[in-house]
């Protein structure tokens, strides 16, 4: 990337239609080459991983943040500036588990399925936006957060709300090379 | 599309940063799926046209725009209110023909190459932003003018600026629909 780093934000603005459209050709795409939805699923998480592991330096050079201390504001930054400035939507935030590692971001409305009537019935295994998945797991990666990340509800599906769960994994990988 | 037609277009504004990377992962996906740079270009045009068709609902809906009353109007537009819209970028026009139907739109600088160095060798003949001929010549045959739409230039390919010709065809399906 060679943009300058106080580049404002405006200057790189757009409509999310012809996003939501594109994403749309991608996941027709994957459908083709993959039979199983299984398939189509790991692919899109797999592109949204290397997708996020490259985003994370140019939403830490615009969003002008500071950095999070727990796992709860992490989660509320990935909410409230990530998808704000990605995608146009605010999700709202909870927490799951007891252990304060496990969140929901809960989509009212989600714009990335705005073309999208239904999941054909052959399709029914479908998590047509897991690339949001992988994007939020390889940008965590990218600040040392170890997280699973998957879709526990989905509107497409039928369900009342498209819900993405968070769980932040213990980051034994650190403690082992903090050891060392 | 369920959206109010009056709704405010700020509320669909997002970063390009994310279209920019999913862009390109659909781009290297058709590279895995089809092994020469003629068939991955084809199937980036075709994709773009079904994407052109029914963005273009959508442009006529929030650009506010009137009926354009000739060709180089026309490619005012696409240049001045499309491409600022959906890439956040302004291209230059030039005509390039007496004949007043061929124009060129001049980007010196193309947002969705923004996370691309350059093309692998065995890619050279890849038009890596064909997706965007496909959108203009299916949006432009929704409102009744047929195109051909092809990249003349491209920067990329180490050409100075990246150029979109645009050739406006006569339109003889209307002549004959009209006569019947």
């Amino acid at each position: 990337m060679s943009r300058p780093p106080g580049r404002k934000q405006d200057s790189h603005k757009i409509s999310r239609e012809l996003f939501v459209l594109t994403y749309g050709a991608l996941v027709a795409q994957l459908c083709k080459d993959y039979e199983k939805d299984e398939d189509v699923n790991s692919c899109l998480d797999k592109m949204g991983y290397g997708i996020g592991i490259r985003l994370i330096d140019d939403f830490l050079a615009h969003s002008d943040v500071k950095r999070c201390r727990s796992y709860s504001e992490t989660a509320d930054m990935i909410a409230q500036v990530a998808f704000k400035m990605y995608l146009g939507v605010t999700p709202s935030v909870s927490c799951s588990s007891a252990a304060g590692n496990e969140f929901s971001l809960i989509l009212d409305k989600n714009p990335l399925v705005d073309f999208v009537e239904e999941l054909p019935v052959e399709r029914a295994s479908l998590c047509y936006c897991n690339l949001l998945c992988g994007v939020i797991r390889g940008a965590l990666e990218m600040v040392h957060l170890a997280a699973e990340v998957t879709f526990l509800q989905d509107k497409l599906k039928g369900d009342a709300v498209t819900e993405i769960g968070i769980t932040f994994l213990r980051k034994t990988e650190d403690k082992k090379a903090k050891k060392k």
